[in-house]
Order: C-alpha cells, then structure tokens, then sequence
C-alpha cells in the first residue's frame, strides 16, 4: 500500500471498529491494481457523527465514506439526497461528495444479494421472493429486489410492527410490486432469504419450516458464520440451490466501487485478494 | 500495509498535499514493524481546518495529526497546550491528545536539525550557533538550539525584523541564552545554518560569505534539491564539516515517533525503509 499525497480515502466511520472487515477486503485489491485509494477506519462516537461526515467530505482527498453500525440509520438524515433504496432499507451506508458539493447516500447491502442469485440464473421479474426477517438486512434486501423487478415480494418478520413498516415504505417506493406480510411458510417461493440472525450462534432454531420448501427454490442466507450454515445443508437436502452468506458480502463490493467511481473488479478476485478468509 | 479495525491514524493535514513525503517515510517503517498505524493525507482547507482538526481528534483511534502547509502557524491557537519550542517557532506541526483529551502541540522540525549536529559531535552549551534566515525553519532550529542549550546564538535574516521578532521570543522564553541579531557573518561561529530557500534554484547565490568561515565550524543546510548543495561544498573546501538537509529531516521522525508514542527506530533504518529517496 503506497500512500502518497495523491492518495484518495475512503473513511470507514463505525463505533467500534475492532470487527471492521472492508480495509481488508478493499485495501489488498487496491494494492494489488495500484489503484492510489485507501480505506481507512475512523471510531466515531455517535455524538461526534454529524460532525465528523461533513468535516471529512470538506477534504479535497476523501472521495467516500464507508457508514456502518451505529451510524447507519442516522446518517439518512445528514444527507442532501438518497436513493429509493435508502428510504425503503431505513439506512445508508455509502456516502459520496457530488461535483456541486452536496453528499448523497446509498445502500449495497442488498445488491449484493440480488447480484448473486442473479449470477445463479434467477430472473427476479419471473420470481416469488420470500425475505424472513425485516431488520436492518432485510430491509436491505427487500429494498434491492425491488429496486431490480422482483415479481412479487412476501415478507415476515417475529415482530410484526416491523413487516408491516418495510411493507408501507416498499408499496410507497414501489407501487405496483405486490407484497405481502404475515407468513413465514417457504412454500410457492422461487426465492426464499434467511435475513435473521438466526444461524449466528450454535444450535439456533431454524428461521423457516424448512420442510415446506420446494425443490429449485434457491435458499439465500446472510449468517456468515459458517459457509454452510444448518439452513442450507437442510435446503440443499430438500433440492434447493443456495447462496452462502459470504457471496452477498464479495458480490456487494463491485457496487461499491462502482457508486465511489473507483476501478471495478469481479467479486472472485475481491474474495481471492481479501486478507480476511471466510 | 495491513489495515484492519485497530489501526490507528496519524492524520497528514495540508493543502494542497500532493508533494507529501511523511506517508512515504513512516508506513514502510510500520510496515516493516508490524506497528498497527498508518499516515493518511488529508488535503484541508484552511476554512476548514478547525473543524477538521477537532474532528479527528473525537475519533477514538487517531493517535496524533502531522500538520503543514498552510496550517503550521494557525493551528497553535487551536490547541488546548503548546510546548515553548512552538511558542519560539511560532509554528506548531504534530499534535497529539492527552489522556484528559486535551489537544498538545510541539514541533520537531528544530529537533531534527540539533539531533543530527548532537550525533555529529557538537557540544551545544560550549557552542556559538548562527542562524541564517529566520522564517520558518529557522525559527523551529533556532528554538530547538535554545532548548537544547545552546552557549549563543546569533540570528540573520535579509528582513531585519524578522530576525528582531525570533529574537524576542527567544530571549522571553530562554532568558539566559545570549542572542545577537543583525549580521551573517560567519567567522567566530562553531555551528552555522542555511535556513533560507538559497540553494532551492541553480544559480542562486550563496546565503552567508563562505569565505568568512573557519575550518572546523559545522555547517548545516536545510535546502534538500541536492545532496551537497553549492554551500556545502564551499564550506568543505574550506575544510568545515557539514550536514546536509535530509540528515534533519530523518533525525526529527524518532521525536515524532516518540512524540505520538510510538516505537522508535533510528534514523538510517527510516532512511534505508522510505519509499522516497533523496
């Protein structure tokens, strides 16, 4: 990594930083394409976030900023323009300076899940989608599947509240999507998502019957503490397809890249060059 | 360069910043250590510096901020304590926060300068000093030969009150120290010092009567455009020792290292790491 006084940052502003995954994924593959950019971790105390976003986008240098936990939902609000994506997810986390100064906000959480099932084969405009869980993730998720024409869109949550909000703000973004609440039941689903954290710790209970899914559906999971967590080796004994939790994580980065105007590059190549293994 | 969540920062504040050598001269060194840190630019605004700077600092992993050009001189009344050698200088280029998240500043730049002359055999309490240019540099070596007890010292600058000025605020903070202003006359001094631009451009005249030197008498240059300057080598003809410019700049990183509480390293270790060569 050759920092000169050319170099662009990427502030990765979080609270803590101590689990931050990206440096080492972005910064090896800049290094690796001398593509003179940095991503460069930043503690930020939630008081001190306001502050500190726009004080960092007044230097000519920062090109972007990276915005996760516990920054992500309040940032929404500092922000001169946002995409549909954003207000339907609830959170933002990547900031860029456009050329008249003013900061917009994104959110690739969620293509990076819909790029991945799509590099499977699956054609969203064909497809019933199931995403169970309506947090943060979830959100995320639904709000890329319908930004990218998914047929139709059910969602479930254990706190209904929170399925019925993510349903308003999709209906009100995407009015001719047909959505759905209130069930969890996989069956008549070409797409079903794990989107609870269900599968982080061991011996979890399953996020879905299972049992009630069909053979082709593809399974997609966002738990990344297995590659193949209990929910899919159950999905894959059932016929289903899979997308493991680490294929959202590598298949977001190009979008990122893309949204900071940096050089792009395949999610395998990221995932090769990353000095973080899953 | 393995940035991960518990890098901490040293933020280079400047503008512009692309002539920056300090990323290139510190990150090999933490590179090669396996020191957690790294230098990143930051290419600031004047109007926005204070912002900046007390921006940065709220952050929990920036450890210290190297400041520049235009900042040196502005950032003293922004901290909340500055050393004597800052109040001499009248500039200020590293800032740390203490334990309470008070802002510190000093300044190392002299330090350099008197560390390499200290290596290079000179007693500075049995040493008649001349100082030639008082601007910058030569009021940051001129407050650090006063701190570090210099038997006299002898100040020139072609703007007479200039030179007045440094003197004034040497004599408030070193009232012990002899301090003689007026000539660049060199005869009769053990440690003479080009802190003017003189030697920046071909063809520039010499900044004193080289003439006038005796052998034995240590000069020093500031001027980096070449390795032995047109006054270095005079003054070798004349049988002087000398020291050239980038000796100081390498001699001032371990006080800076240890200034921000960081392993330190020797000078020719930072010199035989550094990705810029001079």
């Amino acid at each position: 990594m050759n920092i000169d006084g050319r170099t662009e940052v990427i502030a990765h502003l979080g609270y803590p930083t101590h689990a931050f995954k990206a440096p080492m994924i972005y910064n090896p593959y800049f290094e690796a394409d001398g593509i003179n950019a940095v991503v460069v971790p930043f503690a930020c105390r939630p008081e001190d976030f306001a502050h500190a976003l726009r004080s960092l986008f007044r230097m000519d240098n920062v090109r972007g900023a990276l915005i996760t936990m516990p920054h992500k939902v309040s940032v929404v609000d500092l922000l001169d323009e946002v995409t549909p994506t954003v207000r339907v997810a609830g959170a933002c986390n990547a900031v860029r300076r456009l050329p008249d100064g003013r900061l917009q906000g994104d959110q690739f959480d969620g293509a990076g899940f819909v790029r991945g099932v799509q590099r499977k084969g699956v054609r969203l405009p064909d497809t019933r989608a199931l995403v169970v869980g309506a947090g943060g993730v979830g959100s995320a998720i639904a709000a890329s599947l319908a930004q990218a024409g998914v047929g139709e869109l059910a969602l479930f949550d254990v706190n209904a509240g929170v399925a019925l909000a993510l349903a308003a703000r999709l209906r009100e973004h995407h009015p001719h999507l047909p959505v759905h609440t209130g069930s969890a039941d996989p069956q008549g689903f070409g797409l079903v998502v794990n989107a609870t954290p269900l599968g982080m710790a061991e011996g979890d209970p399953l996020p879905f019957d299972v049992d009630r899914l069909q053979s082709g559906t593809l399974v997609g999971e966002v738990v990344m503490r297995t590659e193949t967590t209990a929910l899919l080796a159950a999905a894959q004994a059932r016929g289903c397809r899979v997308q493991v939790g680490t294929d959202m994580l590598f298949e977001m980065i190009p979008a990122y890249l893309e949204f900071f105007g940096l050089p792009v590059t395949t999610p395998e190549r990221l995932r090769a060059l990353a000095r973080v293994k899953y």
